[in-house]
């Protein structure tokens, strides 16, 4: 396993860390934990917005601090919840007074650790309420639905909502609003390795490629050999048109960790072509390593179906290190 | 080789069209050649900028392209200069009517190359000046010298000094002062594949590490086990410091493309502290994938010496998907 680190017990850390000293104009970080937050706090009168989960999705969720997105983000082990105290210190940090919404991707450890620290919240008279991402097809069963890549646009809009002024209420109702229309699925040409363990998440032969992989280093749906990049993105797009129909979308060609920008642009391509052809307007699109899984080799593609409201959102003026938008 | 693509034969078209495709607010590609042009071309009055060389790096040079920075950008083949008819039209896209200035990196063919389409641009009547960027510190012989990432710090100040209205003599200075100011020095800890042959531009052991790596694939000075990370700074920063003695600077930590930024930001936690512990003031810091070799797996140290002028630049506004700075 190659990868740039000291140590494996404090890599998390360290991630942190180099965050915090990249950014000092940025981010703070909260003391003896690994939560960021936003320099200076949430705007007095505004929602915080809380976000995290386990590490290993940079720049999720760390770069996604910022004016005009999240207050805080809680940083787990690398693909582990972080514990209830520590979603605890994410709240208090975010939390300017007006109530903090959490924005919870669905996996069973993140969304119980975040319920049992919510209830921590409002025992200290912090009121809160949560939403959860699911926008992972890949998994047919939609209770069981992980949150992904689409958990970015989540943060943008949500973030959005609470820098102009909307109360906890409305915060999440636009949160959920995006969620409701967002799905995304992802695809790895080679899997990520654990700084401990230093073993991968599951083996895959050079010439083999993993369809519907998660950002935890979970194996995919499908197994089948490297085909050319127009029948990948067909075979994703596939699936992800059969739910979102709309035709007003915005994309997110997202980078696994390891896929350089060079091969996402030209990704990108061979979406925007097969989405014109089936006759979708892209009305905003984005390429980037968003939501990655340490050095996975791999990309998804994440839809977005948008009206004019959530387009508002997404334009709206976002100084974060992940999400720059200039605004006007 | 695992990389997504459709053909090597338009791996580098294919990235150019993704480019256009996701950006087109912010760029135009000029019709049946490899070059990307900032929409709407050079303000009047103000110097154009033009940069390029062989594709594979990656946001370079054509993230760079737009408000405050490139004018146009000229994508050869992979690794491969393009040709000075390729860079004729670039200069062409790039002219404003007050002079282009070119930025070259050191590389013979591309020097060679650049030139020949200066003296075809000024026979068309385009007053033209050239700057090569010479800041690899790996080679010991300073004329050999590559550009590499300090490559960017050079499109940046120069953009911000044409973007002023700084007449062409005047943006050919400040460029200058930031090629005499600015050093580099790379690793990697795994090698890149061309797409065409599939092969790598050096074999490197699963424990090795290769120690001043250019970013063409080319191997470096010295070769040996994977250290920790501290080690691997301590290393390129000895090196760096013994050239850069001025105690202002500014600090790139680059990914060569394969990188995720959770490395990044840990190795600039080390960077950080190791200079801090040099007395080195770091007044600005830039950390992320910016002059990239295709997948490449490792990073460069690039120092800026600067004073105010010089930040004053680094700070200007500037439009672009590879070095957005929103300014005041």
């Amino acid at each position: 396993m190659d990868k740039l680190m000291q140590d494996p017990n404090q890599f998390v850390s360290d991630i942190v860390d180099g965050l915090v000293r990249s950014h000092p104009d940025q981010y703070e970080k909260v003391e003896s934990v690994n939560v960021i937050k936003r320099k200076g706090g949430t705007p007095s009168g505004h929602v915080g917005l809380v976000s995290g989960g386990g590490s290993g999705h940079e720049p999720a969720h760390a770069g996604y601090v910022g004016d005009g997105m999240l207050s805080a983000a809680v940083c787990g082990e690398i693909f582990t919840s972080p514990t209830p105290d520590m979603v605890l210190e994410g709240i208090k940090a975010a939390d300017g007074g007006s109530g903090v919404l959490l924005i919870v991707k669905n996996y069973s450890g993140d969304v119980m650790n975040f319920d049992m620290a919510r209830e921590l919240a409002e025992l200290e008279g912090i009121q809160t309420e949560t939403v959860i991402v699911n926008d992972d097809i890949a998994i047919k069963n939609h209770d069981d639905r992980r949150g992904v890549a689409g958990t970015v646009f989540v943060h943008k809009i949500a973030g959005a909502a609470a820098a102009a002024g909307k109360p906890l209420k409305e915060v999440k109702e636009i949160a959920e609003k995006a969620i409701r229309q967002v799905r995304s699925i992802g695809m790895a040409l080679s899997p990520c390795y654990m700084p401990e363990s230093g073993k991968p998440g599951f083996e895959l032969h050079e010439d083999e490629m993993e369809i519907g992989i998660g950002i935890h280093g979970e194996k995919g749906i499908e197994r089948k050999p490297i085909s050319s990049i127009k029948e990948i993105v067909a075979q994703l797009l596939d699936k992800l048109t059969s739910e979102v129909t709309d035709k007003r979308i915005a994309v997110m060609v997202n980078g696994m960790g390891g896929t350089p920008v060079s091969e996402l642009y030209l990704t990108y391509k061979y979406v925007s072509e097969q989405l014109e052809q089936q006759e979708y307007k892209i009305e905003r699109s984005y390429t980037g390593n968003y939501m990655t899984a340490l050095e996975m080799h791999g990309f998804s593609i994440t839809l977005l179906a948008v009206d004019d409201e959530l387009l508002g959102y997404l334009d709206a003026p976002s100084n974060t290190i992940g999400f720059p938008v200039r605004g006007e």
